[in-house]
């Protein structure tokens, strides 16, 4: 294939917004590119195996540069994490077959400017994808907003929201190994059976659904949440792991206990954009001396090498289990973002563009 | 006078309320007190000097049970800090002539049940009603919600609301103290006159007024705060001391750095209660990986005495002012108490029941 140009289908980022993604934010085009890399350039050529949808991208497709990330370019492939193999290389450290992950471009094959946006990766008893998930930039932000945000011990009463999502799960997982009492809430009942997976005490989604929060705020009130949320903490909450904001937020504040703490993870910002309501119930961080804290899990990339020996570990011992929604095709990757804001997932949300 | 019943004026609690409160809310009644203490009660009389006018009492007069503090009863002399002088003891830790400072009631003489809840004080160069404001539960609120909540370091941008208030004029004083730059907001032109006493910047009251954002939310928006604290913070806020919530702690979030940490002190949850407008700016604690933290000064007692000997040396080497309100007379105290809530105040509401 040396030298050779080939066909590359792409999924395109048609240009920016400020509501929810739709799949016809973005199109599938055929471009083409080079099987080779330019001399002295350190570059080097991928092919996509796996591409990862995450709410993060979101911020991505507003005009905003103020954020801790730039946004996607109009006309160019969506950016994202995935996991590739090097087909072509001007660099010294990656040669070709080597598997990487790190972010690329949601086509077929992308041309990798910023080496050091990728790490080369084992093919083992690990599924590849979950580079994307449970090894990946999810999996830190569970480990890192557990162990160094929420401040846990033994026997603390914890929340978690998207119980089932990417983060999610891990979190719930993880509170159980450190003997906490563990109750996650999410959007459906499909998503309620796959914590019973986990062994984590699953709240009713009947009530407590936070899609259905969002989409029928007159339907199901913040009161009705708050006492489903009270049902299953008569005791009140130590710490609330929130990956989704809103009412939810609202709803756990009131059931928060003395000195409880909060961590501030994900969606919370992509609702407090659009939605005209606020959080109201802000008054028990004061009456209840509750520490909030939002944070992101790229200021912790330190503890990665401890925090991937403690997923593993676990993993194989099969103390940890993990969940991925595997849409086949790049075809499917615009649906699957989409997806993510309206709950379709189930898991973590990844995208197979080629088999291994 | 001993064994004699003398008349006792007292401000009586009417009823609960759920709004803010009004003079209204309170009668001035003359009871009867009899000049003597139950023998083996431990119980001990005093004359009071000095009564303290504190946001945190509205709480105590809603009909709620499952607060940090119970509410008042209805019927009964409203409750508070004041200083007192010992008329009659059964006490043998305090004497008549002592002075005390402590929870007391609103009249001229009270019944100590609880001496647990007051303790000894020195008439000495400081003024002895100090011990309701600098030296008494706003000034340790001022200490311990700065120096153990916000985290500060010397150079950081300190903005605190309220200013010129009991707790917000020590805070920006100690935080001045500390090396940083700190600029002050308040809800006058009179008291931000006041702020430039303390030598901190203080921003201009026509448009950073919070009292005038909760009376007329259409008049001034919460895009000219912003606009107007960014003026002031142009590389934005590592350190907010929330004393007022509402739209202003939505304008600061706006304008924060990253790690920035905001303390969340006093009427945050009193403008919760009623205002149907919740904080919509949280995810800048996602963005900015900012900790928010409730505090009470109750859970930092074992610092009083560090505390008391920072302000004390500061304030004898000239280092602190501390502006009192001082109102004459019982009759004054029900006026006084609802002029909190408007922003009648002018520094630290305290009444004068007695001349020392």
């Amino acid at each position: 294939m040396e030298e050779v140009a080939v066909e590359n289908k792409q999924v395109i980022f048609k240009g920016y917004i400020e509501r929810a993604p739709r799949e016809t934010d973005m199109e599938v085009r055929i471009g083409t590119v080079e099987v080779k890399t330019p001399k002295g350039s350190g570059a080097f050529l991928v092919k996509n195996l796996y591409l990862s949808c995450d709410p993060y991208m979101r911020g991505r497709m507003r005009d905003y540069h103020g954020s801790y990330i730039p946004p996607f370019v109009p006309g160019q492939p969506i950016q994202g994490f995935g996991v590739s193999k090097v087909v072509a290389s001007d660099n010294p450290d990656f040669k070709p077959g080597d598997l990487v992950s790190g972010i690329t471009g949601w086509e077929e094959y992308s041309l990798i400017q910023k080496p050091e946006q990728l790490r080369r990766v084992q093919q083992d008893d690990i599924p590849l994808s979950f580079n994307l998930g449970l090894l990946g930039m999810p999996g830190l932000t569970a480990y890192a907003g557990f162990y160094e945000v929420c401040s846990p011990k033994k026997g603390d009463y914890v929340f978690v929201s998207a119980a089932s999502g990417a983060v999610g799960q891990l979190v719930g997982q993880l509170a159980k190994l450190h003997g906490c009492y563990v109750v996650g809430s999410a959007g459906t009942s499909q998503k309620v059976a796959k914590l019973d997976k986990f062994s984590i005490a699953s709240a009713s989604s009947t009530i407590i659904d936070y899609l259905s929060i969002t989409l029928q705020m007159m339907l199901i009130t913040q009161f009705d949440i708050y006492l489903t949320i009270n049902r299953y903490f008569p005791e009140g909450i130590d710490i609330y792991f929130d990956n989704v904001g809103g009412d939810m937020l609202d709803a756990a504040l009131l059931n928060m206990r003395i000195s409880g703490r909060i961590a501030v993870c994900g969606m919370v910002s992509l609702h407090s954009l659009s939605d005209p309501q606020g959080i109201r119930n802000l008054f028990n961080l004061l009456t209840k001396r509750i520490r909030m804290q939002g944070f992101l899990q790229s200021d912790y990339l330190h503890l990665y090498p401890k925090f991937l020996e403690h997923v593993i570990n676990n993993y194989r011992q099969g103390n940890l289990v993990y969940i991925e929604d595997m849409n086949e095709g790049l075809e499917s990757a615009p649906a699957a973002l989409a997806g993510l804001f309206s709950g379709k997932n189930v898991g973590k949300q990844v995208i197979r563009v080629a088999y291994e």
